[in-house]
């Protein structure tokens, strides 16, 4: 799996800039138009989701589309603020108990420089791979329960009321509290823009096609659903003067760009967030490349794990830089960013251009939109993440696997997104090994009239009277070795034990040094019994590996290469007694 | 595996018991009365190891013996104080900060009793297996740096100086700095006492062959040669007055047996100590089991290993609330019991009436006792654990294995035993992981005049011009579902793609849901590029769990039972062209 490694492997701009055309042009501005629309509500809400001053989500969405521009090899990310990474951002920064404004907007912009220079280190330790221990179960639960986490906390800003939490119950404690404060005019724009939203998103498409949209075309303006409810409240709270009336507004965003800079490095705070910026960096880096993966393969192109760490800590560190707070990989941008058309990477940069132009320019007119809109925004994005299906096609399929998604999906629930990601590690983990220690184990024979060897138990097979043939269904290591040493104890005792006990190895991918010293154990009591040890259809692998031990030199019986030439030798012939 | 547990199960006793004669009395007072010789020294001296006054060793090798007879499932095992265990005790001790000796014998009873109330929880729980999870190479290179931890802490009583420390490092440091301090005429005691002890380790045996003794008398005298040492430099003491001249005595040691009582239960401590009473449990259950197996093997007897927590953990409470500390089957005694001849564990009660003899009317007899004559004891008996040479065994069988116990050796000599044992279970468990995320893909092909399969590269084989078949040698999970992805991107791409890819999951014992959306995508991808996915060889198990899936219902090939069914089906004849 090694590939040459060139300039032009960590540089990829400079494998596809060399040959843009003009036509690569339009499609990738064209894309870009359209993911700035949607990401100029977006970005606000998700800033608003971390806690952080709204302008600091349209920095944190133009410096690093540049940045993955340049490094990236997906050809439509779109990288910047998500729901997941701005739900754990501010869980991260909460439990630092900051209280001015600065310094949790620096806190956030040293987490986004954390997890910035941990996901570069990732890439040139080159583990792309490593992400592969959070199991998709694990992913699916996590990222559901998040879902719920975000829509839960985004409630308040519906109902104008005050409540925070870590956690579900907390949150919804803190909900009720406040409930008989609601705010009945906040209600009715968040009611309006949510139903408005939802109603886009179901919709909208089908109106457009039905007033005569192409279908594309219908597609994509559905999309653009959102901006109009963000004018529409927009418009209405300025009109109305909701703001004098109670309802939160967004208020002055200071208008143009941060100065860059890197943020100050305290290093209290560092050891404080050293932990959320590693979960950051690992849950952004799986949700990013499971995004470019999908839609690389949809056009058959591939992405580089390595290099897209290197791309991801390259964006977060330019989001820190300027201002801003963790940004990865988002689902929907990128997936509009797809079906619009874009071509390469420089539809981010182009899109990058009109959010800076968004900062520059509108912040002013952002002064009358109601935080509810917002927050209708957060839930509608939200939502589409919940699915509860993954408990019922885990059940389904393997209880083990179900499991492993109800502890991630009831722990991030009730002890927040740390602890969830944590717990499914360590239960898939767990789970794995429970499940190899207690490994198949099945007794064959030979299938009628040919060289096969199945399970007794499944199928009409014939077996020899003195030779005992079982077949062990996992590598043996470790966790499993005393389990065989048990379970061959167990099936050879008896009035009548065999005298050939014959492992049939084609399902054993290892055999690690417990497992030797087991099996070297096992030998030495058979011989003990009179009962010969064989081994066949060793793997080349283990083979040569065990070739140099004492347990093939002091076998009591042979190594066979096949299970066919074990039977012959031990007395099978071609027209054995039935079993 | 599960086999009914009746009362008997839970009190073996009631299984010996009723048929005990006249002659299993014999052999096992004979047994008791060897094995009390040896463990008077022994208990003193593994109380002194764990930092408490000497007579607690003795405490602790009475009711737990009595305990063990009750519950335990092995013939021969004998419980007591042993040096890991009391290694761990000092370090779990020492880091509570305690200064009056009182308070330091109540924390030592205390964890004594946490551990034996896990170990209670373990066998109720039939936990029996979990120990697993301790690979042989870690447990290896525990024992073999807690060894050098050991006879590095015994140095100080030798050279008769103060010197402290956790870990190597500081307690060679700590010897360095006091060395000027030596003190000769304990360094005299001390040196006579360990070279006796060495002579009579190494050369007593033949030395009372010569001299005509029976082989097994000449052996089980040899096993009291630490008593004549210990006999010998008392004597030594009381003549000379060694005492006055500043050489360490064991001095007056209370007559009689403790109160029993169980220690307070301090809650504050109870947080301070969970850990390192876990890890006492699981190490000396590990250790227990591991000496009962092997003993109960030669006799061709079983030991049943919940019960064995179970016996483990009312031996650890036994002790407890009769004035001892943390207490498990050692491997020394345990075999000196053995060869002694004891038939039931009647043995260890027997020795449990010596022990309580010692406690009564030996204990005067101690005050001249050196403690360098104790602390060489620990050191020659320590000494045998070490073995470096599990570091070569391990180098040669397996590069994995060979970190797991470096891992585990160097961080028990440089951070101490606890982050020892967990970086052992951590490094394991996270290379095996990582093993079996990479796993072994073969291109097969068909031994020529065979049904037979073997790897392309080691065989001289032959092959279809458009099918591809590749035999996976791993359980397919979420560890390596991405791999196996790329490595099919890889294999498939080129100019000449294949028509057909096989997968022969012979060696795939598990498909987990990771796995199975990733096939289910690999089938996708394949499709689009018009290439059929076949499986073939897919065990039973796994079947079962596929046949529901979408997986089989959308895959674009056919499931085959066999690679020689396969190979027919996609235009293989039987004479085929060569590869």
């Amino acid at each position: 799996m090694t590939r040459k490694r060139t300039l032009s492997t960590f540089l990829p701009i400079l494998g596809w800039a060399r040959q843009y055309s003009r036509q690569d042009a339009v499609d990738d501005s064209m894309a870009a138009v359209i993911v700035t629309i949607m990401l100029i509500p977006q970005s606000l809400a998700y800033a608003l989701l971390a806690g952080l001053p709204p302008e600091m989500g349209l920095y944190a969405s133009i410096l690093p589309l540049v940045a993955y521009a340049i490094f990236g090899t997906s050809r439509s990310l779109a990288v910047g603020p998500v729901a997941v990474l701005s739900l754990m951002t501010a869980a991260a920064i909460g439990a630092l108990g900051l209280t001015t404004p600065q310094d949790i907007a620096l806190a956030a912009a040293l987490l986004a420089l954390m997890s910035g220079g941990m996901l570069l280190a990732m890439g040139l330790l080159r583990l792309g791979q490593v992400t592969n221990f959070l199991s998709h179960p694990v992913i699916s639960g996590f990222i559901t329960a998040s879902g719920l986490l975000i829509a839960a906390s985004q409630l308040r800003h519906l109902l104008g009321i005050d409540a925070h939490g870590h956690t579900l119950v907390e949150t919804l404690h803190s909900l009720t509290q406040s409930l008989p404060d609601t705010h009945l005019p906040t209600v009715i724009v968040g009611g309006i823009a949510l139903a408005s939203l939802i109603w886009s998103r179901r919709s909208l498409k089908a109106a457009l096609l039905k007033i005569g949209f192409k279908a594309r075309a219908a597609e994509l303006t559905a999309k653009a659903g959102p901006i109009v409810v963000v004018i529409g409240t927009t418009v209405a709270a300025w009109a109305l003067d909701l703001g004098a009336q109670g309802v939160a507004l967004v208020g002055s965003v200071p208008t143009g760009l941060p100065p860059i800079g890197l943020p100050s490095l305290d290093l209290g705070l560092i050891r404080d967030l050293w932990v959320p910026a590693l979960m950051i960096s690992v849950i952004g880096f799986v949700e990013s490349a499971s995004v470019a993966q999908t839609l690389a393969r949809k056009r058959k192109q591939r992405i580089d794990p390595d290099q897209e760490l290197l791309a991801l800590g390259a964006s977060n560190i330019a989001s820190s830089i300027s201002g801003g707070f963790p940004v990865t990989g988002g689902f929907a941008r990128s997936v509009v960013n797809f079906d619009a058309g874009a071509r390469t990477p420089a539809a981010g940069a182009f899109t990058a251009i009109g959010l800076a132009f968004a900062a520059f320019a509108l912040t002013p007119l952002l002064f009358h939109l109601p935080k509810a809109t917002l927050a209708a925004t957060i839930i509608v994005a939200v939502l589409g993440l919940v699915d509860f299906g993954i408990l019922k096609r885990a059940w389904g399929y393997s209880k083990v696997d179900f499991i492993a998604v109800a502890a991630t999906l009831i722990t991030t629930l009730a002890f927040g997104v740390e602890p969830g990601v944590l717990t499914g590690v360590a239960a898939s983990i767990a789970l794995h090994l429970y499940k190899t220690s207690r490994p198949h184990v099945a007794e064959v024979g030979r299938m009628p009239q040919s060289e096969h060897f199945r399970n007794v138990l499944r199928h009409e097979v014939e077996t020899l009277p003195d030779t005992l043939m079982l077949r062990v269904d996992e590598s043996l290591y470790f966790a499993n070795a005393r389990f065989l040493e048990d379970l061959i104890e167990e099936r050879t005792a008896g009035d009548h034990p065999p005298r050939n006990l014959v492992l049939v190895m084609s399902a054993v991918n290892e055999v690690d040094m417990s497992a030797l010293e087991t099996l070297e154990d096992i030998n030495t009591t058979l011989r003990s019994r009179s009962i010969d040890l064989h081994l066949c259809e060793v793997k080349g692998p283990v083979m040569d590996r065990l070739q140099k031990t004492h347990l093939i030199r002091d076998l009591t019986g042979q190594v066979f290469l096949s299970q066919w030439q074990a039977w012959r030798a031990l007395g099978g012939s071609d027209t054995p007694r039935s079993a």
